[in-house]
């Protein structure tokens, strides 16, 4: 017979995770955070407390030009859609991290934010730039940033970098339980069509090698002749998808019920082996960065 | 009309790469060597130029005692297996890359070497051990190198190697352009019977985020209790299967024709993005490696 203790495995840390994939609309700012926040209150319904959208869900993806791009950012936490989340956040418990235009003086970056019950948390600013991004954002200047929240910790990431192993493997390090991943994909060469597309496998392993969650709320839609791909995906610390892939091309809110300690108790593998402890960081710091190939 | 250039593309580096998935037994070295002898001029003859044996495949991998372990090891390049795999290389023109139990004076290493035409050419050392290895092996201490061939640059990696991700990017970044695994999966906790085993996403997931080949060959059968899960599998720098994976439990040579120069293309993803000019190592020279989660 199973002790009190035992029975409770698995919900000792557990939440429900929601991944709202909509279709924002480039440049229609106070459309797209009236849309975000009637989806957040639907998953509030449905008992989530920690919902996940899309890179970029209140300005749109695809600018024509640096003031169309300027036009559509805002300060953080001071402009109008943090405070339309916050508020979302405050009155039905929720923590929630988004992809935003976010304004500083003169500088623009592709950025996530995270807020809760109690305010705004914290910023990650992209990294890894993809493509014309690279025209109208600087690149992020923050690191990879954990945040400790009541519910577990809490990294962020943003579409491209997660082609980087390195992006979700230094939130492991810095003990993330769950990364939150806004984004929006957009179709890669070679991608087989009867395979989930890649950007989702990059989410299973690195979830797997890290033994964290990885919620990835995606966009979809085709927006300036951009095509999206949707198949928003919560993964498990196993890597397995836990919920999704989602449809390719209908909005669609997916939950998954995740005991954030799992990727706590999860990087033990056996007596023998953790992965976190196993890694070999006498050698990595020798290497990793010294020589790039051209 | 596509210039002479244009159309040599494809075979600018073309080799046929075979992944030689067997049963070694464990303790018979002298047969399990004999077989993959056998194996590799049946790869020879179907036209293979580099060839991937699975882990420890001249000893077995289920050593009971460490005597055992180190009775059946030898030393490198003098040992007779070694000695054996160059005679093939040298009468087929093969390269090959396959595990070997290493003996190096008192200690033993789970190692993989790389032969060719013109003999010995180098050694990895598995440097991240998976479970009971970590009572016989000493982990390895050589790095994580990169070997300039003829054909292309190779690097090796084996098993539970492919579980941190630093181990196919350290690789990357000094240039690999195809990365040889020798390997002996075995079944992880919550592996859908439906999904390929997570080792092939892993792989896949490098291949993709390093625009590398990567050529696993792993063993089929089960040895003192121990399941192995076959499945051995050549992916394109694009991340996708180009043959496999192969049988969970027959032993099978896969063939896949590669174009190692496409690894270096394929570093560029477009006028913007270069994946090895855009890892942020401004950044992750800060982070990586400075704190480990307990």
């Amino acid at each position: 017979m199973k002790g009190d203790h035992e029975r409770m495995r698995g919900s000792e840390s557990l939440i429900t995770v929601a991944c709202i994939q909509f279709e924002p609309r480039v440049g229609r700012k106070e459309e797209n955070v009236a849309e975000s926040v009637r989806l957040l209150h639907l998953a509030a319904d449905r008992g989530a407390r920690l919902c996940v959208m899309p890179e970029l869900c209140n300005s749109g993806y695809l600018f024509n030009t640096r003031a169309e791009a300027f036009a559509l950012s805002e300060e953080v936490p001071q402009g109008s859609t943090t405070q339309a989340w916050i508020e979302v956040a405050r009155t039905r418990g929720l923590f929630i991290a988004a992809g935003i235009a976010e304004r500083a003086g003169g500088r623009l970056y592709n950025s996530a934010v995270l807020v809760g019950p109690d305010g705004y948390v914290g910023t990650y600013r992209k990294m890894h730039l993809w493509y014309e991004e690279k025209l109208f954002f600087e690149p992020g200047d923050l690191g990879f940033p954990v945040f400790a929240l009541p519910l577990g910790r809490v990294g962020m990431a943003i579409c491209y970098d997660v082609w980087f192993p390195e992006t979700m493997r230094l939130m492991a390090v810095q003990g993330a339980d769950v990364i939150c991943v806004p984004t929006n994909w957009v179709p890669m060469p070679a991608q087989p069509p009867d395979e989930r597309p890649m950007a989702v496998y990059l989410c299973m392993a690195a979830a797997h090698s890290n033994a964290v969650y990885v919620a990835a709320a995606d966009r979809v839609g085709t927006e300036r002749g951009q095509l999206f791909l949707g198949r928003s995906v919560v993964v498990s610390p196993a890597g397995w998808p836990l919920a999704g892939p989602a449809s390719a091309d209908e909005p669609e809110t997916i939950y998954a019920d995740c005991n954030l300690a799992e990727s706590r108790r999860m990087k033990t593998l056996n007596e023998l082996n953790s992965i976190m402890q196993d890694r070999r960081t006498d050698f990595y710091d020798r290497t990793l960065g010294s020589r790039i190939v051209p």
